[in-house]
């Protein structure tokens, strides 16, 4: 066992405050990883504040991981001391069931065991996330990380990254395709470098037409306005995909109206109620498709990070002292950060 | 042009009453069809009474269609004087646009004309439907109908029928998959014959568990009573495919957890407002799809047709003279009907 050092809240209207706790001794898979790196989602303000219900405290947020191998078990094989490493939303699954054997721990029949409010498969005790200055993780939920990439900004690439990646590689995005990202945020400025990446024409779909040059830069053809009834009608069925970003409910029914037939749109952020109602008509009138997604299995994960380093692909962040992550979270709220905070961790020693 | 005979609504409010009008002159492409039997739609009943705006009236309802060809204009290659021919929920499309070219008539891009209550493409006028002695249509949107089979009952494989047998072919519905056809009416018993005749182990999912022993007789595996937690959680993640048949407003959530992951609930039915609204969740966790779809292509309806015939599939239905049509929706719009009623147009002479 190591004593580990992070921030946790106790109550779900509580601060973030210093921490301190215990990590497992490295077993004969594990890896033994200094954080380096942890960046801010914005579901670690939802765990922290039990919106979805199921919080446990004290919770250590933080599954956007970013490290250094510093030991590592007998058996393992993937990573050595010295190497970075990347851990993402889960540190275990069941293994056994069909997902599992599909590289899907994601989706596990049993469900995975995440990298915080969670549960040890072996030992039953809460896992503690990224907030903290190491972390003891086995290695299939390890990845590794090149040192061609920028470490501080490669970090959210273990949610934001792969959450945006998995659904573009499955719904086999590509170049002569029109495909739109809705909402611009985290999710969003991930899956404009990705779709532009994988050689798409991309066009960024927003409310917010300040938006739109800040959407160019990032890789975006176009803008499309959603509240621009214009410029929605002149994009009428024409969209071979959408990667639908948007973490609350929203009404998705002017987005079936872009999508051509048998297109899909997928949702990758918001979980609660398509509120206004979806309408039946949307789908039936195109044979359309709605769908999501949710990250990405650990195979996919180590794909997503070798494509960044081959492609130059990280996330603009805005880097801060643990000791301001309370006020991150704050601005985070606000959406006002372009586009993730990420936590220095070498800040918790100072 | 000949004089047609059949029965109107002239209000959002009226019955049905007998009505004359004239049908147009056969052209070089047209088949001039006596109608011997139309089926009864509830899609008929919502447009007479304008539940989804856009009636005009007079109003000749019905897309049910089976007939005997009496005339054949010169360019007519399909069909013969004498031939048994059907038709469907529509008589003309753009036939120029991406969806026409791929046989998908239904999602014409221009829009199809439909039988009744739309507007020919060539003349402007109203169109109507098959609640009339005879009716005349172009070859592409006749299909020829076996003498083997049902005429009466062969009536609603015209909507009822391509509505549910599309979807379960271009899912790939077969052996070793299991179905669930969601709600027994019109479309879901015709659900369950097409699936089970096309190989599927079949689960009728209904809220009423007095359908249970029919849904076997008409050739359900098993039957699956939605309000009973129980029976839900025991075929929890186990469809390859739901076909949901229901044709209003209702909770779609209970269902998405009954899917595999990475399958697929197919709408035919309901065309407003999924209520109460869909969780995002419930296609996130599982990459799970929401789809729908709308009747069929002229071309597959052929295949559909020639289907039944090769597997002695017709709906079940109640035949009426024509003078108890009134009755006969009243009827329908309380669901006491097993499972369509078929109006026997020789009736009309009377």
């Amino acid at each position: 066992m190591s004593l580990a050092h992070g921030y946790a809240v106790r109550t779900n209207t509580a601060p973030l405050e210093p921490f301190t706790f215990e990590r497992r001794a490295v077993g004969s898979n594990d890896i033994r990883i200094e954080v380096l790196y942890s960046g801010i989602c914005h579901s670690d303000l939802h765990q922290a504040r039990d919106d979805w219900g199921g919080a446990e405290y004290p919770m250590v947020p933080g599954h956007e991981i970013i490290g250094r191998v510093v030991e590592v078990g007998p058996s393992v094989t993937t990573l050595k001391v010295g190497d970075f490493a990347g851990v993402g939303c889960m540190v275990d699954s069941c293994r056994h069931c069909d997902a599992c054997d599909h590289d899907l721990e994601q989706y596990c029949e049993k469900g995975p065991t995440y990298t915080y409010n969670s549960h040890d498969r072996n030992t039953g005790e809460l896992t503690m996330g990224g907030y903290s200055d190491h972390i003891v993780v086995e290695q299939r939920f390890v990845v590794k990380v090149s040192e061609k990439l920028d470490l501080k900004a490669a970090a959210p690439l273990l949610c934001a990254g792969i959450t945006t990646y998995s659904p573009l590689r499955h719904w086999k995005v590509g170049p002569g395709q029109k495909v739109g990202v809705i909402g611009l945020g985290g999710l969003g400025h991930m899956g404009v470098k990705f779709a532009k990446a994988m050689g798409a024409t991309v066009v960024m779909i927003t409310t917010t037409p300040e938006k739109g040059a800040d959407a160019k830069r990032l890789g975006a053809d176009e803008v499309l306005v959603s509240r621009d009834a214009e410029q929605m009608k002149a994009h009428a069925n024409s969209f071979d995909f959408l990667l639908n970003t948007v973490p609350v409910s929203h009404d998705t029914n002017p987005y079936m109206s872009l999508l051509k037939r048998d297109a899909t749109m997928c949702l990758v952020g918001v979980i609660t109620e398509l509120d206004p109602p979806l309408m039946g008509g949307t789908v039936i009138f195109g044979r359309k498709h709605v769908t999501g997604s949710a990250i990405g299995g650990m195979a996919e994960t180590q794909e997503m990070m070798d494509f960044c380093a081959e492609h130059g692909i990280v996330s603009d962040v805005e880097v801060i002292n643990i000791k301001d992550v309370n006020q991150a979270w704050e601005r985070m709220a606000k959406n006002d950060v372009r586009y993730r905070f990420v936590i220095d961790m070498a800040t918790i020693k100072a």
